[in-house]
């Protein structure tokens, strides 16, 4: 059923949803015939709460597909993230802290090395290491462009995130990356009349940065790309009634739920206890909560398995804070899987646990793990189909005709 | 598969399908370590049913949405429910038993009082008791409106249904309940000038009815609303080839499965075991019977566990009479869940139980109840997947391309 049909039916309750998110949750077994890191984890609590509840495995796309961090939050929040791309400006942006708001254009950077007849030698400054990047972002950070603001951030080793505000600004613009080595970098130039003067307030502050630049060694230059305003995605109020609020410890997801319009509850430490302490002290203000935790991910892109078992086992041990809130639909999940045999995020479906005591239909399964989760009551989900569970089972949606 | 491509491959064969919706079957347990209401019933001939057979469990629309009755019947005759909504006016009338063809105009009417001066003062007439409400409608159904037909009938309480019928009406109008108190119900209005004749019947009608009412303490007006003309859905005949008979008990069912094209069978009584000799007698008749069992809905309404499990168990009980008749592919399932739990239909996927002697491929489940169904071969589909499978097993489906 389409998000906004969903809307209609969406209805007011009391009731409280929680839904956490390990980032990157789902895994695989080293040996074909091992465990994954859930598997393997220790989870007293969440195994309880499996008997009580219902399991299933979510697909973020469809089979096979491997979504970034973006889509696949999307997903889960009930925006499909294959019509609604977000652009890669406005992800590297949101995912250094930066906000991004209608009209604003974002991009991402790159530090390049180009020769003295101004033609890129390396696309990417030879890797320079992040200290490095971060160094050169503080000295461009001054620049100043009239009629604009502009703000910049370092995001790793040669990658930087720019935000140009101001008004009439448009993102419709030629990327300057030409891709290849041998050839100078390209000028920022307008795909349309309305983003001429755009793209002389990029080009503008462009050779102010070149300039500042031009004695480095490596990175004596640069791209951008990647243009991208607030997609203007519809926010949870909007879309269910609901007043959301995301709990997190890094930016990136607390980018993608200002998106979508949670509130982001500030917070000190970066344990789940501190996070479900965060959920704890905004109980009253809000009735959807968003939990993200990262080092699931974190742990699996390193290829590291017993981290990753470490940190699940972690929230595991938390979790009785957050329990004892009386969440009346819990929900665990991952936003896509990162095995860390793959050291990579995968296509594999991710395991989704359903808890909700006054509403839930049992099923047979008696933890929480892939296998488990693969024979679940709720079978093979779409992450769109999760919102819409979390309202039915938290009484905030009616009836579908009579 | 589009429904024009089913009908594309359907194609003829010497077999017998029966469609058993038990309304409302899927339950939850009371407590989360219980059975549901189909798992509590003892049910041996099901169980064997499901021994032989295969199981999955239907979501009627999509997970998380608790379909009406209406469009939870049309998914399961193979019609998009959500596409193809059914006028409210339609679905009031034809509960009652109402027939509503293409160009005539349906409404459901409410009884309410108006103070002196015309203004409602009660919206639902102070929910007059059913008997009221009858003897009331009674009095107006001997209004005549010259060049038009018009046939009202009582529903309960305050509510009735009205259909007129005639040459050129139109259903675009505007409704006549003002939605609040204070102010007098609004006159029928043409949302289009084709409609406007259709307004000035209905207005007449309307002043005919409230000069009846004057003098009733409570029910002295009326508002009118969910004008609605049968929509036009293709029939059993066209879409499958089948010729497909209704065997229920309530008005309601027969009234949907009029909407496709099915004959509706009479019969005396109303157990299982009335309906399964009323199957018998049109046997020969038929390629297709679609049989009804209501109070399966009407307990689960209630809140009576223990109720809605004794029906089960009497369908059971009667279900030889069904087998004996030899039908080539037998389904049972239910449109949507009514767990007395929640005493209201819900959003739970619903048991579905597929037997065909000559083509099913049994799965390893041995007994008809929610968790096996969430472990059947079939896994989880959509009701619009029924018909196809119901087709296919009784080989009336041909090759889809070389």
């Amino acid at each position: 059923m389409k998000l906004e049909q969903i809307t209609a039916l969406s209805t007011t309750a009391d009731t409280k949803i929680v839904l956490m998110i390990m980032d990157g949750l789902g895994g695989l077994p080293v040996s074909l015939d091992g465990l994954t890191e859930l598997e393997t984890a220790k989870t007293p609590n969440m195994d309880q709460l499996a008997r009580e509840g219902i399991l299933g495995q979510t697909n973020p796309i469809s089979p096979g597909i491997t979504p970034g961090s973006g889509p696949a939050h999307l997903g889960l929040f009930g925006i499909d993230p294959v019509a609604h791309e977000v652009g890669r400006g406005v992800l590297e942006a949101i995912g250094v802290g930066l906000d991004v708001h209608k009209g604003d254009v974002a991009v991402r950077g790159n530090f390049c090395t180009v020769d003295t007849l101004g033609n890129i030698t390396d696309r990417r400054a030879g890797r320079i290491p992040s200290e490095v990047g971060a160094s050169l972002v503080e000295k461009l950070k001054p620049i100043k462009i009239e009629g604009v603001e502009t703000e910049i951030r370092h995001v790793k080793e040669y990658r930087f995130a720019l935000v140009m505000r101001g008004k009439n600004l448009s993102p419709e613009l030629f990327e300057t990356d030409p891709q290849r080595t041998g050839v100078a970098p390209l000028p920022v130039k307008a795909k349309s009349p309305e983003a001429e003067r755009t793209a002389d307030l990029f080009n503008l502050w462009i050779s102010k940065a070149m300039k500042i630049l031009a004695d480095q060694p490596k990175a004596n230059a640069l791209t951008i790309r990647g243009y991208a305003t607030d997609p203007g995605l519809p926010g949870y109020k909007e879309m269910y009634g609901l007043r959301a609020a995301c709990v997190a410890v890094y930016p990136m997801y607390r980018g993608v739920a200002k998106l979508v319009g949670m509130d982001v509850v500030q917070f000190e430490g970066e344990t789940p206890s501190d996070e479900f302490s965060a959920v704890a002290r905004a109980w009253n203000d809000y009735d959807f909560f968003f939990v993200h935790i990262k080092k699931t991910d974190s742990y699996g892109e390193d290829g590291n398995f017993e981290g990753k078992v470490k940190i699940i086992e972690g929230v595991d041990q938390a979790l009785p804070e957050l329990l004892q809130l009386k969440p009346d639909v819990l929900m665990i999940t991952g936003d896509h899987s990162t095995p860390a045999k793959l050291k990579s995020h995968s296509w594999h479906p991710v395991p989704f646990l359903l808890w909700a005591p006054a509403t839930v239909r049992p099923d047979m399964q008696s933890y929480f793990g892939e296998r488990a989760c693969s024979q679940g009551g709720l079978g093979n989900i779409y992450s769109l189909d999760v919102m819409p569970l979390a309202l039915a089972h938290a009484n905030r949606l009616i009836k579908f005709g009579a």
